[in-house]
């Protein structure tokens, strides 16, 4: 009987824990909550990169992609998220020519609030890790430094791309 | 008084053809009438192509969308429609590796229905170019012959990136 029993209970485990994983909210990061919903967000943008073979696409909430569309993001307003989405760069088989999204690097995440995020130009900033979702809390002057060439651009990369109405 | 009137009236031709070219709905292409609000579609995933160097994202309406994050995608089901658009891949100033969208190139379409569109392997194609949105009428075997790398995959070459929940 315990020959049936352990490997029932050891089955048990592992799916009551993957249960629980997928339902489970990311710790913060910064002490930023993780963002629902991001997911069907609207696209601003997308890129990609040499220097770490990752290829991205940059999603806004509502406030963020209303400013983008309207061309009012310098500064971006109160309230508006972007979003950045990393994969690692992948040839596509189907089409040498081509790459696209192989394995997910990681969500990172600008947070606009001028008051709130005095101390960090405006913005807070954020980034899970890997499928697991796991929170970066290295401090926000990692990412700060990255975007140190765009701090007259509000701190943003991303130039929105051109969508015909 | 004539010098007057005259560029007075062009300002105003100009003017006028403007405002009613922001309001028009382009023209159908292949008999498709041109889907409004793509602008504000989910991302299924991106590509990049260095064969005719530009960046892209592939959007879907909420049919693709649901299909993609399940992975119900072989067949696609009727109703879904993909969205590729295209820009020029263009560097970006503030960071040398990275690669963004330029100019707008187009905006085409894949409309599934396994009845309407059994002539096209089960899908409506559609492109509509350039910010004029010029309503592209060459005929569907333009499209499906590029895509018959991946006829055994419902003629679709995106796979749906990683969205973690």
């Amino acid at each position: 009987m315990q020959n049936i029993t352990r490997p029932l209970a050891l089955f048990l485990l592992v799916w009551a824990t993957s249960v629980i994983a997928e339902g489970q909210i990311p710790s913060p990061s910064h002490e930023i909550a993780y963002p629902t919903g991001w997911q069907s967000w609207s696209t601003i943008a997308v890129s990609h990169r040499t220097d770490n073979k990752t290829i991205r696409v940059i999603l806004g909430n509502e406030v963020a992609v209303k400013a983008a569309r309207m061309g009012n993001t310098n500064p971006w307003p109160d309230g508006a998220i972007l979003g950045k989405v990393v994969w690692k760069d992948t040839q596509l088989d189907t089409w040498n020519a081509a790459t696209v999204p192989g394995n997910f690097v990681h969500a990172e995440f600008m947070f606009k609030n001028s008051k709130e995020y005095v101390q960090s130009y405006g913005w807070g900033w954020a980034r899970w890790v890997g499928l697991e979702k796991k929170a970066f809390n290295k401090g926000a002057q990692v990412c700060t430094s990255c975007h140190t060439p765009v701090k007259d651009r509000d701190w943003v990369f991303t130039d929105p791309a051109i969508f015909p109405k």
